[in-house]
């Protein structure tokens, strides 16, 4: 039970796994409710670093730099789920990981992930699993095309992944991989895709702010639109299902859960256990974002109201060089720019978002 | 003029004077625009520092400190107006300073700021120079009792102000301000306390946030409630004579004019050249608040929107112990709890603020 005494007190410092723009919104967040934060992150330089009390600049592996980012914490957080397992059990021995080990755990692995869903009776994509050449052969035969082979682990944003488009792509899709432990999944003629960015509290409460509406090109998202065209019931259904998985999961924060509308049906497509591009437009379409609602969440604190005040609201990514149009983007009336403080502007790196109310 | 050719790029570092709370609220605004930050504060473990890419701890007179200050940042602005005249001098010739040293200069001295509004014709409270103690004396005489005596320089939140209530306590109050140079103030009669938010951007444009009514308490902001409870007419006269004030001081950023409200009248009690804590609602209550239009408005960006989107807000502030309340407010609906990560809890001290929409 959240009580007024287990609440993470002011002043308490939250470690954040990841320094990257979700890192920094976070921290960000953090702060106006007057924790600290300290940054863990392997690349120099990182975006969140730079609005933390303290930043560590390590790899993974590195015990020594683990050991002394989980003393300085009294509860450790993430922005990145793909933290290797072996540094996350060595964190978990020395302090709170929140959201748990089986979030991250059931979310690192697609086949894993997807097994998971199906076991809770909601719905997925086909797909198979493919081990080998031959596992991968027979699901293309199974499943048909288009498909897509994915890496089972790591891989965001289009990257490890490949798409069939015809039976004989099986050759090359496999290859692109690097012969990795793959997932082929069959594809979902949908619609629309919608997500819901949720968050559950350590008492099992849980606030859904308004299903997502999402727009992806080659894999990356580009714009989010709230409300989603789709009917109430199917919004209903697509919250519930969000948070039947997050009950099971036992998860504590945000928890996002990308679906595909097929009619007035839905198909789960991934689930991310932490704060989600798509969750972003809540920066300025709602009084408390999904960044304060994570660490409300992770500090025990009860769960802000998820009202909306904007009646639509765009958030649209700016993607690589994108970002070059800021200064247009500054003067646009009703328009809030957000940018991630990354040095170097790259093809298909996520740069900065821009909202509209 | 602005164009999209002379606006602050997203990267650059913004130099904030002052590591308190609004120095730490600026740091966060100004990171959502991709800006880093490095502030300068002689307090060590200051709560902006802990949100900004670097922290100079060291006292305002320490040039090697100050130089090299301004030379990790493209613009400087500040949280506190009372940096001491040298160091600004010796920042101005290093880097650029946002507001300009003339918002700073009128307003460090209440004398010589009574005497710039009055001479854009604009109402004061009776007030007159107290150098010695014989002129303190004749002001008593003058102005009559109640009146308040205050320092011209420095002093904040009720401290260095001492409040004679018969003409015999003149000889204590003079004793209570160790005979600094003073000004005495008369007291104004007033039906409520409002006061106006306003940026101004490099090209001369402003914006003014919704008019604000404030309650003090022994000299210290208790709550800020917006809308004001004042005729549209003497809104539009408030918002009208800050306006003219930003733009007799060649002002860049956000100004804070304080009102005595007089019947249908105005009286000018103050003017702060920064982010105010009467404008902390505009956190909750506008998709813009105050912070992120000062550091446009430094950062030589448009303005952005001032509309409000919650129909009623109050901010109650979080002074001395009340902050250990924080447990039970976060749990209110509505409600957002805002803490400013200090360290100590002080009697007088602000340490939080509570926005209820």
């Amino acid at each position: 039970m959240i009580t007024e005494h287990n609440r993470l007190a002011p002043g308490s410092t939250i470690g954040i796994l990841g320094g990257g723009q979700l890192g920094r919104m976070l921290a960000v967040a953090a702060a106006q409710l007057g924790f600290d934060c300290v940054v863990y992150e392997p690349e120099a330089d990182c975006p969140a670093g730079r609005v933390a009390a303290k930043c560590f600049t390590a790899a993974w592996d590195d015990q020594e730099a683990l050991a002394a980012f989980a003393a300085c914490v009294d509860v450790v957080t993430f922005e990145f789920e793909n933290v290797p397992a072996p540094s996350l059990a060595f964190l978990a021995e020395r302090t709170s990981i929140r959201p748990g080990l089986k979030s991250l755990q059931l979310t690192q692995d697609r086949l894993v992930e997807k097994q998971f869903i199906q076991g809770l009776g909601l719905e997925t994509a086909p797909f198979a699993a493919c081990d080998t050449r031959e596992d991968h052969d027979r699901a293309v035969a199974t499943i048909g095309v288009p498909a897509i082979l994915k890496t089972r682990t790591l891989g965001y944003d289009g990257k490890g992944q490949y798409r069939l488009s015809q039976p004989s792509d099986a050759a090359e899709a496999w290859a692109a991989l690097g012969g990795q432990p793959a997932i082929l999944e069959g594809f979902v003629p949908f619609d629309r895709e919608v997500s819901v960015i949720l968050a559950r509290a350590m008492d099992g409460r849980f606030a859904a702010f308004d299903v997502t509406e999402n727009v992806h090109q080659g894999g990356i998202l580009r714009t989010s639109t709230v409300p989603a065209q789709i009917s109430e019931a199917l919004g209903d259904q697509a919250v519930a299902a969000a948070a039947q998985i997050a009950a099971a999961l036992d998860h504590i924060g945000v928890l996002a859960v990308e679906f595909f509308v097929v009619g007035e049906g839905l198909v789960i497509n991934e689930i991310a256990p932490r704060v989600h591009n798509s969750g972003h437009w809540t920066q300025d379409g709602c009084a408390a974002d999904q960044f304060q609602q994570h660490i409300r969440a992770v500090a025990h604190w009860p769960l802000a109201s998820t009202k909306r005040h904007a009646t639509h609201v765009l958030m649209t990514n700016l993607i690589g060089n994108e970002v070059e149009a800021w200064a247009e983007l500054s003067g646009q009336p009703d328009t809030f720019v957000h940018l991630y403080g990354k040095r170097a502007v790259r093809e298909g790196r996520k740069m900065g978002h821009v909202i509209r109310i």
